[in-house]
């Protein structure tokens, strides 16, 4: 038997979900418009992109509202005490990555009044790979799946990796060509925070499995960073 | 009257606030051991911080587990309950803060395995005032401490401008010798991690302030990032 009082719960909880999805996915789209702003060199997408990160705070600070009150009024325990407080962090990093997508957006303003250095091609793909890690461990996160959790998890290595090839690839132009160096450090930049924005997916997938298996697999590895 | 459970709650709060100021204490030591290496090139002391950062770690997820046992089994309302969710997202800065630490000592190791390119001034500066705003915004958590909290926030400029400043003059290195790039961006990334780490303080600082007052400060600035 369900009462009134448990269904108006368990419609809280499913807001909580929907309401991280929403944030989720309006992150992810930060993303997207802050390389299209790169790529195609639109100042106003760029400028757009760092206007709309109010939206992305704002429902950070709701997120974490819906869940103090949740914890406050329904004193949950077992898992739904471990998915509210998963969701409390998870709203962190979803923040973060929203800060990152400003952050590209930024310098693509930057590189849009300079000389193009040379095509985009391992930055849209890291862009992508990151982007489907965040929307993977979102997934994992409302399904409470630990084994696509862990899938996400691994495919941190290959963000890594391209990571590391633009860095050395960037390198070689700086090396060649002084004038090249302050363009070249800004796509650097923009690099390193798509791998801060796989960082930030893998944090939240690990927290998940965390919250599905009980135990921690955050910190088996040493971090490491370019 | 204060009952057996009540002393019993009382002593899990402290012993989560000591908790807290355990593994501060120890991110800090991180940062200070981590910038030691650099300067001084010692290869030994930055594999020790390196390998310190398992005990980090292990704190994280201690916290972690004290914060959600404190939810389930006391159920706190109003102040402890804002107090122990903000303990939950510190703990994930203060993890992080000490992966910039490992960060650096990376770096420090290849650098010691080079010709130096220039004395340290700037960077031991940023190290140190970052510190101080990392000890400060837990001191303003454990004292519910909002104006202390607000210094911390405005500090973070004075960070920011430093990295800036590092940031042109390890330009003109770049532009003005070739041989000098790998190491001037690896310098340069130091440089970045202590601005993260700075950034870290600020959102302990700013979530300080939101538990104290119950409104958000986070998010009155579009966030900006060389």
């Amino acid at each position: 038997m369900t009462t009134h009082t448990d269904r108006q719960y368990e419609e809280e909880l499913a807001s909580l979900r929907e309401h991280i999805l929403t944030m989720g996915g309006l992150v992810e789209k930060q993303i997207t418009n802050a390389i299209r702003a790169l790529v195609d060199r639109d100042q106003a997408v760029a400028q757009a992109t760092v206007a709309k990160d109010t939206e992305v705070n704002r429902l950070d600070v709701e997120i974490d509202e819906l869940c103090i009150r949740l914890l406050a009024l329904r004193q949950p325990a077992g898992r739904d005490l471990r998915f509210i407080t998963t969701a409390l962090k998870i709203t962190t990093d979803l923040e973060r990555i929203g800060d990152r997508a400003v952050s590209i957006s930024e310098r693509a303003l930057e590189l849009a009044g300079e000389p193009p250095l040379k095509p985009y091609i391992d930055v849209p793909r890291m862009a992508e790979i990151s982007s489907a890690m965040l929307r993977r461990s979102l997934d994992a996160f409302v399904r409470e799946d630990a084994e696509l959790a862990l899938a996400v998890c691994r495919s941190d290595d290959e963000v890594d990796k391209l990571n590391g090839q633009i860095f050395r690839e960037l390198l070689s132009y700086m090396i060649e060509d002084p004038q090249a160096i302050t363009r070249a450090m800004r796509i650097l930049f923009v690099s390193k925070y798509l791998e801060r924005i796989a960082d930030h997916a893998t944090n939240i997938a690990e927290m998940v499995v965390f919250m599905v298996k009980g135990k921690s697999i955050r910190h088996l590895d040493v971090p490491s960073d370019v």
